[in-house]
């Protein structure tokens, strides 16, 4: 693997006014986290814009000052890598209604001078990309070179193409879907009421006091056994059972358990509460299927590459393949490939043996300019 | 169809003597609900025992004095039916452990005159094979003709024949395993972190007082999800809207989460929550794979069909074909059949099309006897 990206800071920008909702809501301030990876060329025509899932951030590469870690996709983007910084400039934006940066209801809601909590307006996908519309339009950027995400992330590249067909040439829609399927709306569901059958929730507000880490640590576990496939879970913990409690009690016995328990209790950490709620009902109600990705433009200058992975039950290849089929149906320039890869619709975070994601679309991009 | 059996009632049956678990601790006294449809013949050779699934009960048939609902497994079970009670004494008894009739968790502890709250001793599918065995000797069965059920219904027929192979004639898992996989395990231990997230809880100190129902209903809801199938979701509910919420709130929008809702709603009535989590660890500590369902006795006299559901994806019909695998590589009579019934997991309970689950059991227990 090449070298990375060094050391990065993520950015702010605030809008100079009043931001419309699609709901017709006004919000102001809106301010939008976002980081950069490798130059804006003179013709601004290099963009590419990488989409976070649901409960990402825009720390996609290289590392923070004093932070070891390094960003969520860093193994996709730098010189040489898929999204070569030789080449592209770089954008993560923090979306709308997180709580990375961005403006959302952890927020100070200027009207109180306290945080929003559920004051906070419901947002939609279409309202996470018109607010990223602004800051693309303030970097001078007219059309981006390319659009592409994993989960939410696929959504909000597809939501950019539906809403600003005549801005984006390449959309890639990683282990996406059109719309939710009851299924997954009810998995967000379940994982919303957890968040507010904790009395701390305490209908939205509860900044400066507790906060609902049980009903959010509960959430987040449900979360991760749907992003993994049955096989990654059995190779990583198969019924290994921990240390000595001889089976006869409560406590994590299991692997599995013990290992979900910490990613929960990691979570609630980093993620609020809230922004949980609110994004995760952002998600169920998008839907562009039957005509709704098409009715701002006939996607006919956009290349589509959608990928999904065989062992991802939770946004299952045949969604990714109903997209194909739509597109195609509109003549629209659609590749589709399935990756064989075996970590469930996690897989698109993961560089997997071969890399099969990454030089997918390392050559799409590279081979369509 | 026939006509069904007509009132019933459940009895109850306390054993004589202290119980010992497979834990080695002892608890008395033992009570167990349970009952029976047709009559017991004179070689008392035609008793076919209906287990339970996890959150079932003793009544699987007929009617109670002045109750319209039937029992849960009513279309399977009556005159002409799949369990004949012209021709068989079907048994069904609510498990150990549980809260609908039998000694669990919610039973008085006769050394503090309180329930037993989580001074309850842990039990293992093993421990509520082992107390059925009592309720047989009593009735003065010697070998029952069949033992059968879904879900936990069918590890707990699988335990009768590893526990009593020469007790049992014909065995029917349904929409079984051997062993719970990891993914299982993570589901049911987000069910039980629900639950004790829940401060009603209290430890599982809260008879008497209030019930944690928030936590519960949401374990409920997420079981919900995994009972079902995409398909069946998707018939059922498609994205279907309720009512005039405008599509920006957080109360139920979809249909999905308002039949979630209800169901979780409506379970806390009627289960109590320290139950869930006994019997859930009871299934996941169970474990018949590899040698352990053969190791008293070579189940050479036993004769198996075990029943899977294309469709689900809670207990996939791999780990039936595993169990199979391991019955023939033992040379034990096993029948495979997968059947095409689009419910997902909850199919063993629903009477489908073409009753295929039914003739299955019906002509596998008359043209065998």
């Amino acid at each position: 693997m090449t070298k990375g990206i060094e050391a990065v800071e993520t950015k702010y920008f605030t809008m100079a006014h009043e931001f419309r909702l699609e709901s017709g809501r006004m919000i102001a301030p809106v301010t939008l986290a976002y980081e950069t990876y490798g130059l804006l060329n003179d013709k601004k025509d290099n963009a590419v814009l990488v989409m976070h899932a649901f409960t990402g951030d825009a720390h996609a590469a290289g590392s923070h000052k004093g932070d070891k870690g390094k960003g969520w996709w860093d193994f996709m983007i730098g010189p040489g890598r898929a999204l070569d910084t030789d080449r592209y400039f770089v954008i993560c934006i923090n979306v709308l209604g997180g709580c990375k940066g961005s403006t959302g209801p952890a927020s100070v809601n200027p009207k109180t001078g306290k945080p929003y909590g559920l004051d906070f307006p419901v947002v939609t996908l279409g309202d996470m990309v018109n607010a990223q519309v602004k800051l693309i339009d303030h970097l001078g950027i007219d059309k981006v070179y390319a659009v592409l995400g994993g989960s939410m992330g696929g959504m909000l590249a597809l939501q950019w193409a539906a809403l600003h067909p005549e801005r984006v040439k390449c959309v890639i829609p990683i282990a996406a879907t059109l719309k939710h399927s009851p299924q997954q709306i009810a998995f967000n569901e379940v994982g919303r009421q957890a968040i507010m059958a904790d009395p701390a929730w305490n209908g939205g507000d509860y900044y400066g006091k507790a906060i609902p880490e049980h009903g959010l640590a509960v959430a987040r576990m449900l979360g991760h056994i749907t992003y993994m496939s049955n096989e990654s879970m059995e190779k990583k913990f198969s019924r290994r059972v921990k240390g000595d409690t001889g089976g006869f009690q409560f406590s994590p016995d299991f692997e599995v358990e013990g290992y979900l328990q910490y990613r929960g209790q990691n979570f609630v950490k980093r993620f609020d509460a809230n922004s949980y709620l609110y994004i995760t009902k952002a998600m169920d109600f998008f839907d562009l299927s039957g005509e709704k990705l098409f009715e701002k433009g006939d996607l006919g200058q956009t290349k589509f590459l959608v990928i999904a992975f065989k062992s991802d039950w939770l946004y299952p290849s045949s969604q990714s393949q109903n997209m194909v089929r739509q597109l195609k149906m509109h003549h629209v320039d659609a590749t589709y490939c399935e990756i064989n890869a075996s970590y469930g619709h996690d897989s698109f975070l993961i560089e997997t043996e071969g890399s099969r994601q990454v030089h997918l679309i390392k050559h799409f991009l590279a081979n369509w300019k």
